[in-house]
């Protein structure tokens, strides 16, 4: 009995709009501090951040147990994604970091608080999650495009390691120097470089560039298809449904109909 | 009556044809003399812009003028956002600036009255107009973005900061670092300087511009998609309304009636 | 009679197929030979090719001239833009170079001969004829953007002449930077440059990159737009026309000529 | 009858699900060997991978000829590209490769093997035929684009020969360069260069600037209409055939009927 009266007060609580409107502002608030420590801070204000930051680590942790014990099945609280993401962050940003080197790591986590900005907007999960969703699509042309890479990357460090190791020195850093040559950042003077040895390897970069960048706007195209095909699909069933059109198949057989009338009015004659 | 005659004269102005091609003449001189301002000039060159510069004013003032009396009710003038962006620009221009301070920002007042060529021509205030309502659309992807833009620089600031203060000092230059990655600029040297330290902070850029040129995507094919939206909703509206084409479900109703019509024939045999 | 014969020789000329594969020829050697003449070349080879120069010149002529004589009334060779277009560039090759000075202009006049592989490929002349019909569309937003650029430049100048004349000295040199930062070339290091004077100067970059990118993309999308509203109109008209397909009109005026038919029915009763 | 006997086992291994799984993994194998390899090695895996390379050499050679041998037509496996693709990348990288020069060239092929995954993949497979298959469009695209790309190439190399010839020393060279300057690549620095000779060369790439931008945004909107109108008519296909749904010539055609069926009606009375 006692517990039930408690519960009904933890779900009073996560209903009332002021605390809803107190959890958003102290979750801003946290956004603010963790900008506020990367500015150079009075021991003062360091004590005081400090204070802030326990206030706000116990009072994630209060709101998320108030939501916890709210909720009807304690089962269906960790169904959503989103109730684990808060947890996740809350618990991780209990750590306590006394020594210096924790401190960094401590800071750090507690920026991922500002995720939290992302979970208590509906628009921005609804957003986050259709981005996340778009990312399939486009899996095979990524794959492809790693391909490309993979393979300039293996012809880069095995023709290029010995003109310049930091750029071509193994694979991976090859990969990223081709990341580098993609996004067009000083990708001459990764050239030039190389064409003073191999005066035709201004062929492997022009290749390059052609290669990612074609199959790059097919990835953009794909996307700009898919979602044009989304939003038509969504229009035409609109259309069918909500202002109860008839098909021209519907219209067809009202015809049929019609005649089928007709043959029963020549029998009688 | 008088000042019913000459608000009649007030209006006759403002509708002829010739002051208008003035008015027109008169803001592209001045968009002309705040270039010109911007070159060496001999001191009898600083007098006539300076001569110059009084005579628009005072024209602008005039014109402003004509056009508020030439209203008929006085508050509509101020309901029209561009009679209050005229009037704002005209007034502003009109603060004099004698010592050596304020005259640089007495020119660069006077810069805005370039403006004024947006509020005359109305193909321009149109497309303003349409620019600014295409913008709230964007609202939660560019929350979204910075959000992603704040986390990634706290992070920064918090381990890089002793790297490169000038580029990691606090949030606010490690975002406008982070905008400089976004926008490609030398982003290698930011990358490489940091890789020193920590060998694997190529992770931290490379999750960034994955990030953000994933989000801004979005952002554009979001656009891309409201306009198309927009033009398919206005072509069918066209094509229903103007052109009188019936709906199926109107020719379902006329083979309906038919049908109806047909029954009523049965009836009388 | 003599004249007569004359013309249908040249119009014969004209017409014949081999003629045709030989123009083509003739114009791809002569790309060819703009391209070659930037080696470094042998005094023998500079000799030959001078000699082909001069057959090249003196067989467009002919080729202009044939062209012009087989055109049935004089005026309409004038009156299409190609042949007007061929022949200024054959007349204007014909200027002879003799001192040094000359011989620059010459050689630049020869490197449009190359324009002639556009007015020869009918497939060229079609793309670049809609590319110039897209260009008007682009009208007003061209000139907010070209308004955008002469405020900023204007501002520039004004405030960071001082700091830099060599990228502020005035407005010309100030709309290349600002064209400079659009293209992300660099920007940061002009915008550091300001930071140190004024530190807030970012605002100035940031704001301009917004609206120019803004502007930018809008212009993208209103070109989208107007090429798929063709596209749509045109696939419309095919889909009428072509088919022989019936409007919804035409079909609801058919249900309502059977409903007159009916009616006629009833009467003899 | 022995020969059939070897056949039909060579189709069992060909279709059986491990031995495709194995051929999967080899091919992986093969790819990660091959990045492995742009690493520092020590003797005995020096040892080791030259080991496994001939070891993937034989599989692969082994496989080809299964797949060969299990055809049934000699002649159709020749038939397909990927076949000949594959056999081609098999017998290449069986080239012996002892001497130090030779090496670099049989490690450059044996990169090649990592395509593979693309022959292997079906889902690559038509991604990239259908890449393959979007070329063409822009054939008459590119070539415009090429013919500006020359004009101005010309043009650089005669003017900006002898300010650097690094830069502008030939045609060649100069396409290079101009295709530098359109990513935007330092693209300032040349200028600044030629400017300090010939004050207004910034028209030049400024022109060149706007004019392959404005074709490659044509090229980039060819491609995207095309799809789209790809999309449009299959969806339209589809819309007609799979669900039975009649056009409105059909409905028309009813209508038609019926009212022949009215007419014999009269006709009795």
């Amino acid at each position: 009995m006692k517990a039930s009266t408690l519960k009904n007060t933890f779900i009073n609580i996560r209903s009332n709009k002021l605390f809803e409107l107190f959890v958003v502002t102290v979750i801003i608030f946290s956004a603010l501090l963790v900008g506020a420590k990367t500015y150079d801070m009075s021991d003062t204000m360091v004590l005081i951040t400090k204070f802030l930051d326990w206030f706000i680590s116990a009072f994630f942790l209060t709101e998320i147990t108030i939501r916890f014990f709210a909720e009807h099945k304690k089962r269906n609280f960790f169904k959503s994604f989103w109730n684990i993401f808060d947890t996740v962050i809350v618990i991780i940003s209990l750590i306590p970091a006394d020594d210096a080197e924790m401190a960094v790591i401590a800071r750090l986590v507690r920026v991922f608080r500002v995720l939290r900005m992302i979970s208590i907007i509906p628009e921005l999960r609804i957003l986050l999650v259709s981005l996340i969703k778009a990312l399939p699509q486009l899996g095979y042309v990524m794959l492809l495009m790693f391909i490309i890479f993979y393979i300039y990357a293996a012809i880069g460090s095995t023709l290029f390691e010995e003109i310049n190791p930091d750029l071509w020195g193994d694979i991976t850093i090859s990969l990223l120097t081709l990341f580098r040559v993609m996004t067009f950042e000083d990708w001459t003077d990764v050239m030039y470089e190389t064409m003073e040895v191999y005066t035709y390897s201004w062929i492997f970069y022009l290749t390059f560039i052609f290669f990612t960048a074609f199959a790059f706007l097919n990835m953009v195209i794909g996307i700009v298809v898919g979602v044009m095909e989304q939003e038509n699909a969504k229009a035409r069933a609109e259309k069918m449904e909500e202002e109860g059109e008839p098909s021209l198949k519907d219209i067809s057989k009202q015809i049929s109909a019609l005649q089928i009338q007709l043959d029963t009015f020549k029998k009688p004659e």
